[in-house]
């Protein structure tokens, strides 16, 4: 007999867990929600919120505001009349102790939801032991629980490099980045993903001189041509380094810095040396530690949990949801799948639309895209308009001095539905969410073109850009 | 014979008057447009873009971005650990500066714009002369113009007080406060509408002490009440007093300031002195000088020109958009009519739904919303739900530091259709755009609530707030 009882058992806090703990509990459920990871906890308890809220878009965001109005003082405020007779100059321990405020007070949050929806916060790492009559046996900590409906939401870890060992002083991943003491003179990012673009623009605004060196030969190539195109231009003018098609090789690692030997993308040998060094090259589910034999789980070569669209393992009742499944690693999406499964738990018609889920980056521009690309879209043969139009032709972007980038859509040629639209410029991650209403109802760019939009904003450019697909901008 | 003939005369270049005209160009009618307001035009030549891009909607964002800039580096920088040792101080006229070469820029880019799509600019002021067989006959200037279709976009002027003469250096409406060659010690600002509160934010932000009297009871009572309560408390922690339900009486205007009598909403009398005004109380249509009895054209008792829910006027063939008819006077709603007129008079299906016009007020926090208030609800006797989540559960509102405000969503108790949304926290502007896709395809509060909102974005809130409709949130 196990030592506790549940309806649901959650294995992994992160926002794919808290989440499906939550919706769980909010339909009836006994729901239990077990975590094992301190992150940065004085007393070294385990704290919910996962990689995302401790150690990811949360703390990186916080940065991300910080460096952005630093750079904005040091470049923007005299032309606007802002004068800063002293300079302007960056302590970091106060811009990291704020970002951990943030980050104590969501996690805290979070506790308090889990009160407020009568979710048990098992402190404690999850594995299965066996599967019987009353559901699944698993080890949590030093307990056992048994639950009739598992959801492993157990999130994911750094990928690193061998030969690169990251101790999160000098090599960092995503964790260390988050937490120099001090702007490194030279930062080294190995890996153009979004980690590695917003960790470098943090520190490239504070001073550092950053490079940026990535193995594949096409920069952003996720992204939307056009987009990546932009975005290479203006990372470049902004003062990132950024290399493409390169093969790293021997690096050197002194309590100093390290040094690393790479090849370009010519062939031609080159070395780079920093004071510290961001490996951003992706990351790997965590499915090591949860037992999966033990009850015959199915995971893939990959490390994935295999599951089927409605997030079901192999396994009755045993569901997975977020990084620890297929699909793009995305906190949202990971949430959309953590209410999918507990509706499906209680008999409801539980529903996620993967290709709906946006994907953002944080940089500066902001970049942010739902849909298709071009590329896809020539790939699968399908014929589509296309619309563009610069931030320069809107009175918003103008007034905030930032015009940079534009809004791309794209629509089917014979039907006029959107299929996509990626947007480079301030604020995308904010103006993607209208694109993404608009495609969930099945949108055409006419639809968007007739639909008012407040004056002056950014979201005017999402506007033109839909009657741009009709070649009838008005301003532009 | 008139010298010039037309298929379309647009009278007015402001944001109704070069919409339309572009679209009728766009659509195949010869069309010219007339405009005869130089602004600050240097050479004292009529200048595009009307009150809205020249003294309105876009200087007033220029200069609320720059001061916003200014408060933050007061008040945010410290405890992010942005140092500015010799602290920040305003040059007024580098700011104000920016500020008209943004508005040059966008003036010269509908110049741009009419060539592009083969408008021809009329300089000077138009006025009927009369109404005939081949069209109306339109004094333009020294010119006459004969044209088939007239479109009436002449927008409005500040209303002004009996006995309080407006000079724009002591004494300002919305041109001379964007003026100001120095931060005023004392600034008075008569009406707590859209244009006061964002003009007393801009240079409150800026140093000045700001006192706005309001002669409605209510603060914001064309607002939603938890939004107008919510703002009332925050503008009054930032430093805004503000009055409301006073009675100004007599005002004394010297070369150095103002000096307003009032009694305020309990009767007791009091006096205000300042170095400057702004007077904000409304605006009125331009059709004195459009000679509207020439032709027979209806005008009614407030000024404005008598239309259908098409823009139609009396007059065949003469239609009039923007603020010089009923409904807000809001550029975007204004621009939407212009494209409804241009389309009806090529015979397609033109439409303009005012009930889905959002409206806006730029101040700190911004506010915005789109469709009904509770008030109206209740006047209506719909019966509703409502989903009210504040921006401080919100992982982005903390990661910038600004996460007053909330965002309330009203939908019919019944059919769940979403009746309105109103926000107020940054960049609601924004935000709104989201709300008004939703609403213009008829969404469901739960339709919201299942779509993917990208993490962390402010738009979560709207997502939560659909939740909150049906008392599931997840993040409160």
């Amino acid at each position: 007999m196990a030592d506790k009882q549940f309806d649901v058992l959650v294995i992994g806090g992160g926002p794919g867990g808290y989440v499906a703990a939550i919706r769980a509990a909010q339909l009836g459920f006994k729901t239990a929600c077990a975590e094992s990871h301190p992150y940065a906890d004085p007393k070294g308890e385990p704290r919910l919120g996962g990689t995302c809220l401790n150690v990811g878009c949360i703390p990186s965001k916080a940065l991300l505001h910080t460096s952005h109005l630093f750079e904005e003082a040091e470049h923007a405020f005299e032309g606007q009349g802002i004068k800063v007779s002293g300079g302007v100059s960056i302590d970091v321990p106060t811009m990291i102790g704020r970002k951990n405020k943030v980050v104590d007070q969501l996690t805290q949050g979070i506790k308090g939801l889990f009160k407020k929806n009568k979710v048990t916060f098992l402190a404690g790492h999850g594995s299965f032991e066996s599967a019987g009559a009353g559901g699944y046996v698993v080890k949590v900590g030093n307990e056992t629980v048994e639950a009739k409906h598992v959801i492993i939401a157990t999130g994911s870890k750094p990928r690193h490099l061998p030969g690169i060992p990251v101790d999160n002083k000098i090599v960092c991943d995503n964790v260390g980045a988050l937490d120099f003491d001090a702007v490194p003179k030279k930062l080294g990012v190995i890996g153009a993903g979004v980690i590695g673009l917003e960790m470098g623009s943090v520190w490239r605004r504070l001073g550092a001189e950053v490079t940026v060196l990535e193995a594949l030969p096409d920069f952003m190539g996720f992204a939307d041509v056009d987009v990546a195109k932009e975005a290479l231009k203006v990372f470049a003018k902004q003062g990132l380094k950024i290399q493409t098609g390169v093969t790293i090789g021997d690096t050197k690692v002194t309590k100093k810095g390290v040094s690393i030997a790479y090849t370009d993308k010519d062939g031609k040998e080159a070395k780079l040396d920093c004071d510290r060094l961001i490996v951003s090259v992706g990351r790997v589910p965590n499915t090591d530690g949860l037992n999966a034999a033990a009850v015959g789980l199915n995971v893939n070569e990959r490390g994935q949990i295999v599951v089927d669209g409605h997030c079901k393992s192999n396994l009755p009742n045993v569901y997975a949801v977020g990084d620890v499944v297929r699909g793009p690693m995305l906190a949202h999406k990971a949430m959309e799948e953590a209410v999918m499964v507990a509706e499906i738990i209680a008999g409801q018609a539980g529903h996620c639309n993967l290709d709906m889920v946006p994907g953002v980056i944080y940089t500066s521009p902001e970049i942010a895209w739902v849909g298709k690309t071009e590329r896809q879209l020539k790939a699968e043969g399908v014929a589509y308009r296309a619309g563009k139009i610069p931030f320069m032709a809107n009175g918003r972007a103008l007034g905030s001095g930032d015009p940079t980038g534009f809004v791309k859509m794209l629509a089917c040629a014979s039907t006029d539905r959107i299929l996509g639209v990626h947007i480079i410029g301030a604020n995308a991650s904010e103006l993607i969410s209208e694109a993404v209403v608009a495609m969930e109802f099945g949108a055409a760019s006419e639809d968007l073109a007739r639909i008012c939009h407040a004056h002056p904003t950014l979201s005017e450019v999402v506007h033109e850009a839909a009657l741009a697909v009709d070649k009838r901008p008005l301003h532009f």
